[in-house]
């Protein structure tokens, strides 16, 4: 069965997933690359990016940066705020991403937001959609698109914390990076309160950089 | 040197070291008790509270539970809230702590409050004195009343923040839980800011079942 999961999510240990002040110059937020290092350094973060291959990485690390690659994906939704540092409505069509006419996605992207706007086609074909009714519409979008692939939630922390305190969430892998960021966007900003009570970690898995950390949605009794 | 130190804080993924509704009947607040397995299982912490030793916790763990025990540690300071569930003035002097009256301390112990109290002395000897003063005038009691050894912060999580967010404790040990609780006590309940930049991960530790982080503050440049 096709599933809605958060992969690779880099939770610093006082609980952010981007820095403070997310902007063109940082669109991890001030430090937010720091939780990102484990990742960036494996083979398969680095060929989804066309990067050449890097020294060696953890090979734990290794395994779940693969996870979410090749076909496994077929849609993903994001936030507005991950897509670009517009606030507000969108004055024009000029911001066309972080990614470049060459994106790492291969796939539909939906994109959460309270402002309408044309749909958005990259160089290599990849289609942004922007979708104004909400969390669940976006979600039937991205399963239709998606057929029998599944759908990842590619954040940022908000548009996670919304799927996961709606139970809507299947998987949420997370990384727990040994850092205080100190501020920015926590992923348990609101507490989750029951939601809670329908995930369990299903593997926790440390590599010597982070510790991976898979919840899984607890079957419906 | 001695140092201000909090040992074996047991921290779950969404970021509490505690659960909700604490009360008499449930000390470390509803399902808190699942933070604290780990350190339940160790001999040393079951030697240290007079219990049979346990089969077997992962040695890991146990390295982890040892430190603070023996003559480490001379002084304990604690909120007032972990001391007892008691909220405002003293109503009389018939709480006398979770304990009972041979304590697992073998020194004295602070306790932080905005309501004066007589001091209280266990059966064992403990003495708890009660700080109306600030986090810093509990330091400089501690300090003094452990002379050559370390004073440990027990807790609860806004008395841990409070040292942490004003730079004087030297050292924190957090054992991440891979459990959601969905509330409770959160430990980073306010952004450091910049107060997180004076201290680095010295430890990333797993073991089976959780992953420990040895936080150190950083030498003053």
């Amino acid at each position: 069965m096709p599933e809605l999961r958060a992969y690779a999510l880099s939770l610093s240990l006082d609980g952010y997933l981007a820095g403070p002040d997310q902007g063109p110059d940082a669109p991890l937020g001030v430090g937010g690359e720091r939780l990102h290092a484990w990742v960036t350094a494996t083979g398969a973060w680095r060929d989804r990016h066309g990067l050449p291959e890097p020294g060696a990485a953890d090979p734990v690390d290794e395994r779940f940066a693969a996870r979410g690659g090749g076909d496994e994906v077929g849609a993903t939704i994001m936030g507005r705020n991950m897509f670009g540092p517009v606030r507000g409505p969108w004055r024009d069509a000029s911001w066309r991403g972080w990614w470049g006419e060459e994106g790492p996605f291969g796939h539909p992207v939906l994109v959460l937001t309270h402002h309408a706007r044309e749909d958005l086609v990259l160089g290599d074909g990849t289609r942004f959609r922007f979708v104004t009714g909400g969390p669940r519409a976006a979600l039937d979008l991205a399963r239709e698109a998606a057929g029998d692939r599944h759908v990842r939630v590619g954040g940022g922390a908000a548009t996670v914390r919304q799927y996961l305190a709606a139970g809507l969430l299947d998987e949420l892998h997370l990384a727990v990076v040994p850092v205080l960021l100190g501020a920015g966007e926590r992923l348990f900003a609101d507490d989750l309160g029951a939601a809670a009570s329908g995930y369990e970690v299903v593997e926790h898995a440390p590599s010597s950089t982070v510790t991976h950390m898979r919840l899984r949605r607890r079957a419906q009794p």
